[in-house]
């Protein structure tokens, strides 16, 4: 049968990166993969940067989502975690830009509403429920790869299940819509 | 003649992107180009990354630098304006990650250094020593084209003239040699 639609979803982080992939066929969500991207063994955040550039371009060139699903945290603990996160995300998001993939953000909270219907749900929760639906006989040990599912699924359901879901296409229309979460 | 290496220097934000590039002639720095890349008419956080993923790569692929310099603020105001900074510096770090061209990071602090001896010299004095150095006949309105500029100029500084001058090489390196920026 014919895939419809393939969405790569990411969790990017700067310890462990989380790829998921799920195809469409009429209408019906299936598991394609799920990976990991450990990057503790690199000592250099340059390093670590490219192999996030290499190996989600790499991921993109494999399966060739259609669209990208990207979880993306708004808030950290302090200014340089920050800096470094939002490194992370620019150079997998560059991997996307570079083969005109859209690209759609979520914040975990949305995420993990969309996933169990609760914007506080554990990481388990999350990854029990993600079983669930895509039939997945074993979870891996690390839940970051399963995160990367969640933003996958999410964007699927976003699309094409829920009507009137928001749709955060950037940082703008994030602000937009949560404007009571930003510092003045 | 013959142009032994090409520098290309990058001032990467959110507002407006600049960029320098010099040529190395027998050890002789020569002015390229300067560019300035407005982002504010781009309302969406996603377009802005987009642009400068564009550009950046617009200009690696006319001008084939040999290496690519970029000042890096290892500190900001707060959270959000750190994560938008660090992915407009992800995007523009995978542009040159995936032309395989080494990146070399330099604060704000050792690039005026190395441009007018002073750390904390004004916007102004080190467009005033640039354009001294490189005989640029008119400085431009806005400074940020300059401040590219002054981060190849810091990078050909560090790599060609200065004996010992500290070379960041990412972000590990950085931790290493300023133990006293981070936080706890």
């Amino acid at each position: 049968m014919v895939t419809d639609k393939i969405i790569l979803g990411i969790d990017p982080g700067t310890t462990i990166m989380g790829f998921g992939l799920i195809g469409i066929i009429k209408g019906q969500m299936s598991l394609i993969q799920m990976h990991e991207l450990q990057l503790s063994k690199y000592a250099d955040h340059y390093l670590k940067l490219k192999q996030i550039y290499k190996r989600t371009t790499e991921i993109i060139d494999v399966h060739k989502p259609d669209e990208i699903a990207i979880e993306a945290p708004f808030f950290g603990k302090n200014v340089q975690s920050m800096l470094k996160l939002g490194r992370a995300q620019g150079v997998a998001m560059a991997a996307g830009l570079n083969r005109e993939i859209p690209i759609t953000e979520y914040s975990p909270k949305k995420i993990k509403m969309a996933i169990t219907g609760n914007g506080n749900a554990s990481k388990v929760q999350v990854a029990k429920m993600l079983q669930g639906l895509l039939k997945i006989k074993e979870l891996p040990k690390n839940l970051d790869a399963t995160d990367g599912l969640a933003a996958a699924v999410c964007h699927f359901y976003n699309h094409g299940k829920l009507e009137g879901g928001k749709k955060y296409t950037g940082w703008g229309a994030f602000v937009k819509q949560n404007p009571e979460k930003l510092n003045s």
